[in-house]
C-alpha cells in the first residue's frame, strides 16, 4: 500500500492541467536548466512559451489576458516546478506583481500590463527590499519627487528576484519622507529603455542559481503620473500588506512541493542503493528516517491543502498564512536536510537534486519576510 | 483578530452536542479528578452517569444501546476531556473493547455486552500486553486451554487501562501455542466474582493518575465456550490489527485537544503574569514561543480533522493512523514542555494543570504501539 | 572497549572519599527512599548520620566544622546522589547556605551556624522566592522593618527546598523597600519554636518527591540585629550574586551525573531486554540512540569537568557557570527523555529508576535561575 | 566580561607559531579564496609557500623534513583557515598521508615521500571511495594485479580531496579480491608523468568550491613493488583503521573553529545592523541565539580540546574521536545554520563568509566516515 498524498483541492479538470504544465516543464525547463543555473537566469524565451502556452497569470481574469482559473492552477504550476528543484523561473513573483496590477492597479494599468505579462513579453519584479533593510519596510529610502508632473526616482534595491529579466518593477518608494507608512507608494518602471534605470550584478548566492536576483539602480529615474499603482499616493504599504496571504502561501506550498519531490527521489536512491551489502532502504535508521520524513508530509499537506481551500474561499488570513510560509519553510529545512544524508557523498553534488534543493531551500527561511517576522506576525494575532 | 482552530468536520448538531459533554466533564469528573488521582480511578459512578447521560458508546448503533452517532461524537469527547487534563476516565478504550464486540463479535455477544457498557454499567478493557512483551505481539504466553467445552485461562497481563474498574476484559491469548499470529485468540472475562481473576496493583506511574493502570492476574479462569469473541478461534491477531485505524486516531486527536488546552491555560498566563515589570507575554522570546505552538496546532488541527473525516468515511488506512498517533504524541510532548517552561516554577506543580499535562503526556508516545512501531509501520508502508 | 567516562579532576583520594560516599548512600539513603517519596522529605536521621560521618559541608574550612576538603569533595557526593536519582537530600542547597556564612557571614556567625549544619544538625535553606515573583529577585515583597534593635519580619516565600526540614533559614528581604537591589538584605531565621513562622505545604510536585520544597510564610517573626547576614544592611542582593559560579556549576553537574546514571541503566536494560526475538540493544534505532547519548555525555563531561577544575582554582566566572547550568539541564531533559524511551512502558513506571529521573528532570531547566534567565546572563558577557 | 574560549593546550610558543600561521594564511590564502573557488582549487603555487615556511607537515619528525612539532602545531593550522572559511587547501588530507606514510611506509618510502610533501611540492590525496560504494571499505574494488614484479592498477574512484593537485595518491585497492579486509592493500602512485591515471573532473559541489575534490580513473596503471605501503601485502585495511583517531579529531576541530569564526562575524553584523530601529543584537531572539551558541561552543571546545590532548598524549580511542567527529559536524551544521539566520538575506550571499560556511559545512556530516558510520563506531564501543 502506498501512502496517498492527494490533493484535496484537486479535480480532473486540474488534474489535465497538470498534465499540460508537467510536458511544458519536462520540455522547455528541465533541460535547460543546467544551463540556466550556470548563466544566473532562465531568459526570456521560456517565459515567452510559456505564455504561449497560457500557463502564466493563470488566476488572472480572461478580460485582462490571463487564464481565467483560480490558485489552483497557480498551485499546480509551482508544486510540478518545486517538486523538480525548478527555482529559476518565479512565476510566484511574477504572479504577485500581476495580482498587485488585479488588486490595486487602475482600470489603464490593468489593460496595459497584465496582458503583456500573461503572454511572457513583461517579466515583473517586485522592488522592496533595501541594501541594510531586510524585512523592515519602515526603512524604505528610494524617493519618488514629484517633478512636472510626474516622478523622478532615486535609490537602490536589492535581492530583487526577477531582477535582470523583469520588463516591469514595480518600486516600492517614499513619496512623502516626512510620513513613515502612510508615505510610502509603488511607482510602475518599465525598464526597456528606460534612462537612469541599472540592473546591478546578478547575487552569487548558496543556491537558487537559475533565479536572477539582482541590485537595481534608480539615478533619477523619470516615471509620468500613471506610473502610480492606483493613482492614489500613500497606498504603498497598504497594497503591501493586502496581498500577504496570496504570497505567504506560495512559499508553504512550494515548500511542501520540494519536500514531496525530495522524499520520492530519496525513497528510489536508497532502495537502488547498497551499503554493507544490503539496499540503504532496509536500515531501521532508513526507515525511520523516511517514516519521520513522510509524516511530516503528509501533516503539512492537509495544513496546506486547507490555506489553497481558505485561500481560493477568499478567507485565509495573514497569520495562517504566516504558519504555512513558517512551516512549510522550516519544515522544507530539516526534510530536504535529512534526505540530503540519506544520499551519502552524492548528496553534495550538485548533479543530484537534493543537492540543488538543500542549497535553494536555506533562503526559503528568509525572503517574503524572515521567520522572525512570521514569528511576530502570527504572536500579534494570538 | 483571533487565531481560528476551528474543526472542519464540526456542525451545529455537534456543537450542541458538545455543549452537554462540556457540562456532563464540569460537573461530574472536573471537580472529583483531584481526588480520583490520589485513589488512583475514577470509580464507577461517574462511568454510570455518563452512561445515564447517553455519553458512552457514542457511536454505537441504538440497536445495541449505543448513541448511534460516529466518531465525530466520540471526538467531541476525547477532545474535551484532553483539553482539561483529564485523562482518568478511559473511554478511549471502553470504546475500543465495544468496537471490538461491534466489528468481530457473535450478535449474541453484542446484544449482552454493548447495552451494558453503554449504560456504563460495565467498563471495557483489553489485556493485550504481558510482563516484557511491550508491543510485541508475538510474544503472547497468556494460554486459553480447551477443556469440558470451555476454555482455561492461565497467565498474567500488565500496563491494562481500566483493569482495576473493569467487568469485561477482552484478553489476548493463544489457544494454540505452536501457531504464531494463527493460534491467538480473544476471550471475553467478565471480572464480577470470576474465580481465578485477580487485579494487581495499581501502577505506580510518572502521570495518568487517575486511570486505573494495573496488572491483571489469570489463575485456571474458566470461560465457556461462547466467551470467544467471533466465536472461531485464531481470530486474535486479525481483530486486534483491524481496529487500529481507530485506535490511533483517537491518540493523535487527544494529543492535540491537549495541546490546545495547555496552550489556551499558557496564553491565559504569561498574560497576567509578570516579570521583570511587564507581562511575561510581551517578552519576545515568549511571543516567539507562542506563535511557533499555535502554528504547530493549527497544522496538526488541519491532519487531525482530515484523519477523522477519512475515518468517519471508511477509508482511513493504517499508516495514516499511525502517523497520526506519531506526530500528535511528538507534538505533545514537545508543545507541552514549551508550555510549562513559560510557566516557571509553578509549571512543575500539580495544582496547574500544565504539569499534569506534562506528566500524563510522555506515556503517549509509549502506548498504542510505541512510536518506533509507528515508524515501522509506516515505513512498510512506503 | 568501554568508554572512559573519567574525571579529569578526580584523583585517588578523592576514590577513596568517594567509595564512603557510596556506602552512605547505598545504606542510609537509597533504602529508604521509596518512602521518603511517599513521604515528602528525607526526615532528619538521615542529615545527623551523613553530618556523623563528615559528609556535609566537605568543602568549609575545618576550623569551622567542615572537612576541608574543597568543591571535588562536594562534587563527588552530587555525582553518587544524581546518578542514583537521589533528589530527596538537597545537600546542594545546604552547601550553598554554608558557602553564604563562610563567604558572607560575621565571624560569629559562622562559628555559630557552619559547625552545626556540618553536623547535620540544623538543615539550610534559602528564602528567596516568593508567590509570583520566580527568578526576578527584583520584585521581592518580604518585608523587615527595624524594631527594637533588631528585625520583623513579615512575607511569604514558596518553592523552598528544604523548607520543611530546615533549622536555618536565608531570608532575602527588603530592609529598605525604597530602593531596589540596594534595599535587600539576608536575614538568618531559626525556625526551632520561632513564633510568627510557620511552614506550609510540602508542594505537591511533578518529580523530586522526596524533597521538602514548601511554602514559608513569616508574621512578625521577630529576630535580633546578629541575624543580619554580614551585619551589614543591603548587602542582599551582591550576596546572592556573588555566589552563582558555584550554585550553577552545582546544577550543571548533577544534570551529568544523572545522565551517566540513567546511561548505564539503559544499556544494562536494553542488552537484557528482547523485543521481536532479539536483545533490544541490537535495533539500529537503539545503537544510534546510545551513541548519540554517549556523545553528549562525554562531551559534557569534558565541559563540567573544566568548570569544577576553574570553581576549584577560583577563576569560574558566572556566564561559564550559566552555560553550565543551561546546557546541563537541556541535555538532562533530551537524554532522559531518549532513555526512557528505550524502556517502552516500563519508563513510565515510577518503580524504574528512569521514570523518576524523568519526572524529577523537568525542574532543572527551571530553578536556580530559569533557562532564560541563564540565556540572558550569558547574552550579557558575550 | 568576554567569553574566554582559550585553548587548554596552547602555551606561547604555540602562539607565536600561530602568528606565523595567520600572516601566512592572511597574506597568501585568503586573498586568493575568491579566485579560487572560481577555478575549484588553489593551485600549486601556495603549497609550495607554506612548504618554504615550514607550516606543512609540522608533527613530522625533522629527520623526514617536517617541523618536528605535534598535532596541537597542525591544529593551530587547522583552526586558523577553519574560522576563516578557507576550505579549498585540504593540509588536513595531506598530513594524513603523510601520517601514512610514518606510521605505515618503509623506510625508503618516508625519506623519498615526506620531505617532498613538506616542502609542498608533493600534494597528498588519499583514493579510498568508489562510485557507489561511500564509506563502505568492503565495497573496493579497484584491483591491483601482481606484474613483472610490480603492480598493474585499474578501477576509478571518486570525491578524492586534493584530487587534481595530487602529486601523489595512497590508492585503496585488491591485491587480493578473494578475500575481504585481508585482501587490501595501499599502493603509492606518483601523478606525474603516469601513464594510464586521469584525474577526472573536478566535481561540481553544493560548497568547498576551492577544494579539488575529483574523480580518478586507474587504466592499467603500472607500479613498481616498491609502490606498496610499508611493502607488505593486506596490510591497507588495518593501515587505514589506524589513524582514524587522528583523521577524526581534525574534523572535529575544524568543526569547532568553524562555529567559533562564524559566532565571532555574527556577533559583529547583529551588532552594526539595524532593525526596526535598533540593533538587531538587542532583540530577545537574537540574544537567546548567541547565547545557545556561544554555549555550544564552549562545550565543545572543553571535549576537543581534552581530545586533542588525549590525542598528543597518544591515548585517544578510535570512539570518542569519533564522537569528535560526530558532534563537531552536527553542532557545526546547527551553529551555522543560525548564525546564517541572524544575516537575513546577506546570509544567502557568498559574498558573506557565513554563506560560504553554510554550504561547506554540510558535507562534514559525510565525508571521513559519515555519521552514521560514526554511530555505529561509538556503539559497538559502548
Amino acid at each position: 500500500m502506498a501512502i496517498d498524498f492527494r490533493r484535496s483541492w484537486s479535480d480532473e479538470d486540474l488534474e489535465l492541467y497538470r498534465d499540460n504544465v508537467v510536458r511544458f516543464i519536462e520540455t522547455e525547463v528541465l533541460p535547460h536548466d543546467e544551463e540556466a543555473r550556470k548563466r544566473g537566469h532562465v531568459g526570456h524565451e521560456v517565459w515567452r512559451k510559456a505564455g504561449a502556452l497560457g500557463l502564466l497569470c493563470a488566476d488572472i481574469p480572461e478580460e485582462y489576458g490571463g487564464a481565467g482559473g483560480d490558485f489552483r492552477h497557480e498551485a499546480v504550476f509551482y508544486e510540478e516546478m518545486s517538486r523538480r528543484a525548478l527555482t529559476g523561473m518565479a512565476t510566484s513573483v511574477h504572479s504577485i506583481v500581476a495580482h498587485y496590477f488585479l488588486n490595486h492597479g487602475t482600470e489603464a494599468q490593468k489593460r496595459h500590463y497584465l496582458p503583456r505579462m500573461a503572454r511572457g513579453e513583461m517579466v515583473g519584479a517586485i522592488a522592496m527590499t533595501e541594501p541594510g533593510a531586510g524585512s523592515d519596510l519602515q526603512g524604505v529610502r528610494t524617493r519618488a519627487e514629484k517633478k512636472d508632473g510626474g516622478y523622478v526616482v532615486n535609490g537602490s534595491k536589492t535581492f530583487i528576484t526577477n531582477g535582470f529579466l523583469a520588463g516591469v518593477v514595480l518600486v516600492v518608494c517614499k513619496t512623502d519622507p516626512t510620513q513613515g507608512a502612510k508615505g510610502t507608494s509603488i511607482l510602475i518602471v518599465e525598464t526597456e529603455g528606460c534612462e537612469g534605470f541599472r540592473v546591478g550584478r546578478v547575487l552569487d548566492k548558496i543556491g537558487m542559481k537559475a533565479q536572477d536576483t539582482s541590485e537595481l539602480f534608480f539615478d533619477d529615474v523619470r516615471v509620468s503620473a500613471d506610473a502610480l499603482l492606483g493613482g492614489v499616493e500613500g497606498q504603498g504599504f497598504f497594497q503591501l500588506m493586502s496581498d500577504l496571504p496570496y504570497e505567504r502561501t506560495i512559499i508553504g506550498l512550494s515548500a511542501l512541493a520540494t519536500m514531496e519531490g525530495a522524499y520520492q527521489a530519496t525513497l528510489d536512491y536508497v532502495r537502488d542503493r547498497k551499503a554493507f551489502g544490503k539496499p540503504v532502504a532496509e536500515f531501521q535508521n532508513t526507515k525511520f528516517k523516511l517514516a519521520e520524513i513522510a509524516t511530516q508530509i503528509k501533516v503539512g499537506r492537509a495544513f496546506i491543502d486547507r490555506c489553497i481551500e481558505d485561500l481560493v474561499a477568499g478567507r485565509l488570513d495573514t497569520a495562517t498564512a504566516s504558519m504555512a510560509k513558517l512551516w512549510g519553510s522550516e519544515a522544507q529545512g530539516r526534510v530536504i536536510d535529512e534526505c540530503l544524508q540519506l544520499f551519502g557523498g552524492y548528496g553534495f553534488m550538485n548533479e543530484y537534486m537534493v543537492a540543488r534543493m538543500y542549497a535553494d531551500a536555506r533562503v526559503q527561511r528568509i525572503y517574503g519576510g524572515t521567520n522572525e517576522i512570521m514569528k511576530e506576525v502570527i504572536a500579534r494575532a494570538l
